[in-house]
């Protein structure tokens, strides 16, 4: 093995959340030492956070400018910086580091608005460097696997596409940190679920099936009052070829933790999977007994093998699937492309904030049909 | 217990199948004789399948109207009538029956058009007879259970209803008795799914939540080629009151046998249920564990012990949930219309002929929004 | 059709469980017609039972042995009497009917006592008319079918039995008519978890392995303070060829409603089966992806086509499965022994007699491996 | 956050399994550097072992004994050693360090031989050093909550374990490393299923229920032609104050991969959790409904929030809850002994052992009941 990697980090200071997911995704395969950050904008949170975390005093940036600059100047600056902000704060330390030549490992949505998402989009052509969004819930080796099931043809020809990802913990009117900002459309961009899950939802139905939907039509809810932002999307899809799809998201349907299913339907065969059981997924051929496909079991095609840390039925989760994309991201940048074939990246982005806008678009015009 | 009631039968001769599931449903419970049937339009068939069924002779009947004619003048004659023909042979029979002042228990969807399904309320508007629509979805002892929580206001103000109906019969071109009529325009009406599967779907919604849509926004597809009729549909749904709903009824899902699901979610809570496990129903309230809610077991409301044959724990299943129509009609006819308050209807029946064609009319205007 | 077959009942009488549910398993497929009864040892309830039950005064009999002897004369006299009664009345009735030459169809387990069902088996082998005992479960057609697989050597050879039947209604101290007799030693039986639902994991493990059990060793246990009889019994049973099983039966084993499971394993396969959802079965080849089987659906073989009311995905339950005993010997009295085969009869009454023994036996030597 | 602590590792070179699963967990939190290793007793892929995996060539040890002594001595020498040698292996250098003062984690079962174990036993009373055996089940987060609900009272008296651990990788006759080196006497000790995963249900049953089985029953088969140990192990358990237990664990259930499931039932509730789906646990109150409580969820009691990555609805797996041993035990370093206050050691690890040769004893004396 070679030495491990360096990254630095952007937000995910005390009391965030994904920041915290994003450093144990990038310690799982040891591939990466965190040994700079910029993570919070406050100064002394900044620098109290980088103490916590074993960060040197002198990689503890007050400001992510100067952090890409000077890192970009060490002898042994970072491979890649894990931005980690909330939403609106994405495009400019992003574009900061792709222009300072360095990796970016991006948290979704690409952007709080299409705007950003668009100016990240240049800089990031612009840039020897990669940009890399964690859609993580691709990285799942189910997942994987259905998409390259998908592509052999075990399914025939794509069909019906059933995409929902259903939460609840936003059923009341609840204030914390992570409540504020993604209910805050200053922070999170007009949509609330729509961008904050209903992204994700989005991306992984185009990511398995290989299918890029054409139009969509959307209508968008804030049940619960006073909320700004929508807290349920409700949306049907049409692909490429025919196939129609439905997605849900919402964060008010109660009694769902964190509930992202993925049904995909076609002329021979279907699929079904969900997050919260990610080991196993349902496979049926028309006419035979459906199949319950686990992760690393048997029947496991090449890419559910690829990611394999423990044997079946030793359950990973999110935090590997995470894990997963740290790790190819170090291989990409240790073997060059093609390594890194299956990692989310700017074109996914800019599908989800053309998704986001669609949906709000279509929303606000009752319904009608908007293409993406 | 008094005498059985006398049961006759339309439809339902040799090779088809809801009419042996209306006559198991009917001897489930004891309440009810078959005695008379014009069981097929071929003569000879008609005559060999009341054969069959220890039918006399002289009750076994070519016609239905002659039937009609003859039973309602018979001092014996038949206290209900079972409608299991295709959907474009309901509504002569229905009116005839109607009009000699004979209860009808009718298959579902109502008929084949609006205007068929007009006349058979107009009829029955007009007759002192009860026209009975067999949504036996509704009559699961865990749907009685979800209305009356839902009634009762344990969910709070209904929020979301996710509603879907997926098989797969239907996912290649096949040919027999069943999915002939039932993908001939002319017999099952302008729609397939959406009649034969979606109306039980909207159906169970409105059972469960008591409301009643407002406007749909809806997408048909006929996937196989040479298919005549759609075998998906994908529906957005309004409710009074800011509810929202998605209802997807799909004949092509392989993988999916009889798989019918309600969701609903509400300001404090959620319930979910699924036709092929009916004995048990999710019920989480807002913060609290998921509840396993069952037939008969703890918690079970009124509703949901009113209709029970065997304790918690053993399973009943689609013939018990038939039969409890049967029952309920049974005593509604002894003891009035109070005794049948759950039993579908009339109503019922029109507002899923409309759920129908507002379906396929929004389908053809690129999804435009139709009231209900 | 020929005309309905003639059923007399013992037991059953206003306030039982098992009568009622035998009753409308003989009404479901439309062979049989309740005509006669000795309902209830009080004299005043067999006469209000039969009336509610629509049977003729003249055959509401007051006691079993005048019945046997009146309906054993007439001409219309009874096909076969149903045995519902508790454990401790099983053998008086049954032999009395076997005398007078009239099919019996006895409830499980076969009688109180050893010595009892000795007798019973000595009288249907100097009877013309056949016993059948109604362990119910092996009639589910995805058990009928699991009998079939292993036959086929589909499994391979058989290894591993594991079967449990837990419930919790007994976890406290109840009093209620069915609690009251199922507990009292006089009534039941010595054994009380050991031979309610005991004998039912016993034989439904022996029905589809096609294996008698040659050897146990048990510990039986009364948890609840007060109670005469176990309520738990865990057992390790060796079967001949070199395989082994386990059964576990509880009354007080909490969160569980009739939790009756079959798991078993061969050296090339294995089933899971889960009476709670009995449409459903497991079935894993070796080195493949396991297969969820369903009643009558993809993959069903000819037993588990044999007995479907529904299409697959239509739920059918426990009362469909005691049905199916009533339809096959409705056709077994028509046709002859063969339509039959399947009959729990005699033979695994007294093995499960053997069982109670063995277990209660072994539970009081500490222990000891005892032989079937 | 201070420094890291400082691991080292004896076994786990290239092409075993555990010590990859050891080094994940002890990354996962970010409290341990792997920093010296004798990973082989192959000097040359114990050379190449440490160089993939970083470890610095100077601390690459050919022998363990020498890495005791010289990491003892040296300033920054390791804090813990983590031992993921065949079982056989594990006396020897699991004292070596205990004598050197250094902590010791080391995987089960504890030994190949109860002398081999009370040897540790010794070594670790005499040792300043803690012991710590990997029984990584016992920390997934609801097994915690479960330990926590049942001493609190919660179930009531305990009355039943129900504990299995089924899988089917030896089921037929394979060979490779992991197979190998576990059904060879001489390396995986007398025990074959009872000690690899018999000890781990043994374990996590106790763990929960904080009883101490009093004695056993057991009996164990070796199904698999030509196999030298057992792969199946059937036992009845007796626990102090009257509870009652069985455990099976097998190799050779075909269908399961790693299938541990615990129930616990006592007087007023009963819980069921397994392994394979480990972020739910069923808990249910006489008389109410089953609750699905999850990890992290609503209901979590202190226990189950203790050791949380992410939140419910994000699944966290069996890497996980092998890392909350690591992060255990570097707080109980760092803080002493009341942070370790859930950690499993030597007396886990002895229990362990002599549950091994209990059953055997009794398996070998047909069933025998034998004191624990």
């Amino acid at each position: 093995m070679s030495a491990r990697l360096k990254l630095g980090m952007v937000g995910g200071g005390q009391g965030a959340f994904i920041g915290g997911v994003h450093r144990i995704a990038a310690r799982i395969d040891g591939q990466w030492d965190l040994v700079a950050g910029a993570l919070s904008s406050n100064p002394d949170r900044a620098r109290a956070s980088a103490a916590d975390l074993g960060i040197a005093p002198d990689r503890a940036y007050a400001d992510f400018a100067e952090m890409a600059r000077v890192e970009a100047a060490r002898e042994d600056g970072i491979d890649a910086v894990a931005i980690v902000t909330p939403n609106h704060m994405h495009a400019a330390p992003a574009i900061a580091f792709l222009n300072a030549g360095i990796h970016v490992i991006c948290d979704k949505p690409l952007a709080a608005s299409l705007e950003d998402a668009e100016a990240i989009a240049k800089a990031a052509a612009n840039s020897s460097a990669r940009f890399i969004l964690t859609h993580n819930y691709t990285a799942y080796p189910l997942i994987r696997q259905a998409r390259e099931m998908v592509a052999a043809g075990e399914l025939g020809e794509i069909r019906l596409v059933q995409v929902e990802y259903a939460q609840d913990w936003l059923a009341e009117d609840t204030s914390n940190k992570q409540a504020d900002w993604r209910t805050d459309p200053a922070r999170s961009g007009a949509g609330g679920a729509v961008g904050d899950i209903g992204t994700h939802a989005f991306n992984l139905a185009g990511f398995v099936t290989g299918l890029r939907a054409e139009e969509l039509a959307a209508e968008l809810t804030a049940f619960v009052p006073g909320r700004r932002v929508d807290d349920n999307v409700n949306v049907m899809l049409r692909y490429p070829g025919g196939a129609r799809g439905m997605l849900w998201a919402s964060q008010v349907a109660i009694g769902n933790e964190n509930a992202l299913r993925l049904r995909v339907y076609g002329s021979t065969g279907g699929l079904d999977w969900e997050q919260e059981t990610p080991n196993i997924m349902r496979f049926t051929r028309f006419g035979q007994p459906t199949q319950l496909l686990t992760r690393g079991g048997a029947g496991a095609t090449l890419e559910g093998q690829a990611n394999l840390r423990t044997p079946a039925g030793h359950p990973e989760g999110y935090l590997e699937g995470f894990a997963t994309l740290y790790a190819e991201a170090a291989r990409m940048i240790r073997e060059g492309a093609p390594a890194g074939a299956n990692l989310p990246g700017i074109a996914d982005g800019l599908a989800g904030m053309r998704f986001i806008a669609a949906s709000i678009a279509s929303s606000r015009e009752n319904g009608v049909w908007k293409p993406l």
